[in-house]
């Protein structure tokens, strides 16, 4: 069989969880939280699949979820999306940037991204004939650098993809960053991919700056945001896209014959429960006492830590501690120290080491304070 | 916005099921039961949530899923698929069809499809860059012409995507056909997917043709099937693919950037149900029944019944009743009569109209009694 990605292996989310479970190290690496979510939400999948809602929901997602999204992006950033043309309720956020991509470049097409960049990002552009340019985020501060970025731009530049708050770093975006790409791509025609997944979880007062908070920017992007993050199930695996009718008519000719449509009695349960909004209001807080809890767990150790403004990863450079390339480094920590986290040169595709490594902080304070006196003792 | 998809619009199924519910006609057009599932599954489902295995699954599927599949295929066709490499759980089988064409089909590829042929193939190809050819199945019987297939053979022919039993038209391959299939692919390289959703829904003691009861067959295969069909939850959204290890390993590196993996208390729930075979093995009856019940129901109208020996489908010829085009029979019918179906012209990529349609006969007794009261009255 000749293969369509040949330079694709298994994930290095995959490779580090089943390491992990190998060796019983503590897994800080793939980012899931290992506490549970609510039982009410449970019990209203439960009530749903009990009341008869097993069959195909409407391929755009059910009408209560797509209003529900819709109040939500309206009381938050201000803007209005028409839930029947401008929502669409996607199986995780993976499969709306994999559609959106899908959907929207052609062969030949140039497509930015940002690099550290989500390990999905450049699979999707490549299997559709798609050609990757990529502006870097520079350590320590990781931010975007709009000349490099504008230098990038051709003609057949067709897709920028962003992501903010951003996975692996931690950085968020400024509303100079989200200014400079609205004025980048002004008439353009080029189309904006926002991956916002971790849109509630932004830290130290500072405000999520959503494409959907620039008029002239949202009407351009596809936004894309997760459920699995902001309600502590990953594993349900549903995600929505906001994106002009324009847009989003072109996404849902590929999402249609993709997936077709989505859990009906978890898009139910999740629409019921999503009417508090202090559930998502009050998740930045509720990380940000696991960021500070982990940084100060964190604090004897040699292990440099970098900014974390949102998401929940921590990155740590570990220079003090070992001269090993990153995936070297993880692999004995995961072995000998007993913790597994995230090379970051599996996020950069010529594989740059820059000694850094990625832990997810959404965990217990057990696990976290378990993890404290094994990376105590070696690190 | 430069359309990848310029011939796609709203797929039929969703046309016609938000016609009937605006006109309060009986939907028989899209195929999903009316009736629910066990209690015992939901039960399965809201303990698997409770008990906290709510994040990430394993990519492929979870082990104790992967399992029950490798057992019941080893039960029912005698092949063996090694649960680790060489069967993956998807969102749905749509999604394993999008998928398996996305991994496997190369641009400028040629993929044999019959027709009628169920609607996401053959966007699923020509979103690759795929060339579609196209092998009648003609009526009454619909059966494949292998002459005729073998005469679309060329050197750049990569797949052929079989579907057996039959949606739209409810016939059973046979094994001639499955060796005809074999014999004509046999030293090519070319890659077969067989669609077998309705791989249990076969009846009048006719055995189903899985492409994996023939080794030779199933070495180039990806089979494709569904739970959803199966255990009367076409929401939920969960199907499955087997395929050698060679085909899977590409099939997966799609996957894992599309989805990446599936609602995990779901999949768990399904492991757990399928344990007891009897669920799948009476499905035949339970539909036969139905379908029995069905014909019989029409008998009385001027509807000529085609055959149907499988799926839950039944297709109609409506010649005696009128002379417009399907697509106005079905639209009368579903306001006039207030009975929605499916057109058949909707499964070929000209249009060609038949003057055929078909019903879904997933229904309670009640719903089936009350389409027939109508249809008895107009037809
Ligand atoms: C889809 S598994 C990876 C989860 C994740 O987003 C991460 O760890 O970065
Ligand atoms: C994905 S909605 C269509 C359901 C179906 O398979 C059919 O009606 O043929």
């Amino acid at each position: 069989v000749v293969s369509r990605l040949p330079a694709v292996g298994t994930t290095i989310f995959t490779t580090m969880s089943r390491l992990a479970q190998e060796c019983g190290a503590i897994n800080l690496s793939q980012g899931f939280p290992d506490f549970s979510a609510e039982d009410v939400l449970f019990e209203r999948v439960a009530h749903w699949m009990r009341a008869g809602h097993n069959q195909y929901a409407p391929m755009a997602g059910v009408p209560a979820l797509r209003q529900a999204i819709a109040d939500k992006v309206r009381a938050l950033y201000g803007a209005s999306y028409d839930p029947e043309h401008e929502i669409t309720v996607t199986a995780g956020a993976t499969q709306a940037l994999f559609t959106a991509v899908a959907a929207l470049v052609h062969p030949g097409d140039e497509v930015i991204v940002f690099e550290p960049v989500y390990d999905s990002y450049v699979p999707a552009i490549e299997l559709q004939g798609g050609i990757v340019r990529r502006a870097r985020l520079a350590a320590p501060d990781y931010r975007p650098d709009w000349q490099a970025v504008r230098a990038l731009l051709s003609p057949r530049t067709r897709m920028i993809m962003i992501n903010t708050p951003h996975n692996p770093t931690g950085t968020v975006w400024t509303e100079a960053d989200l200014n400079a790409l609205a004025a980048l791509t002004r008439d353009t025609g080029i189309i904006v991919v926002a991956d916002e997944v971790y849109e509630h979880i932004v830290f130290d007062g500072v405000h999520h700056q959503s494409a959907a908070l620039y008029p002239e920017l949202a009407a351009r992007s596809v936004i894309v945001s997760s459920f699995g993050k902001t309600y502590h199930v990953t594993g349900w695996k549903v995600g929505y896209v906001l994106a002009p009718r324009a847009l989003m008519t072109e996404f849902r000719k590929v999402h249609q014959f993709n997936v077709f449509t989505v859990n009906t009695p978890v898009q139910l349960a999740l629409a019921d429960y999503m009417a508090d909004a202090s559930r998502h209001l009050q998740l930045a807080d509720f990380y940000q006492t696991k960021r500070n809890f982990f940084r100060a767990g964190l604090a004897g150790t040699r292990f440099e830590l970098l900014p974390c403004a949102g998401t929940y990863f921590q990155t740590a450079r570990y220079t003090a501690i070992s001269a090993v390339p990153d995936t070297e480094f993880v692999d004995w920590l995961t072995r000998e120290v007993g913790v597994a986290a995230i090379p970051l040169s599996a996020f950069f595709g010529d594989g740059r080491d820059e000694k850094v490594i990625r832990f997810c902080f959404a965990k217990r304070d057990e696990t976290l304070t378990a993890a404290f006196e094994r990376l105590g003792r070696f690190c």
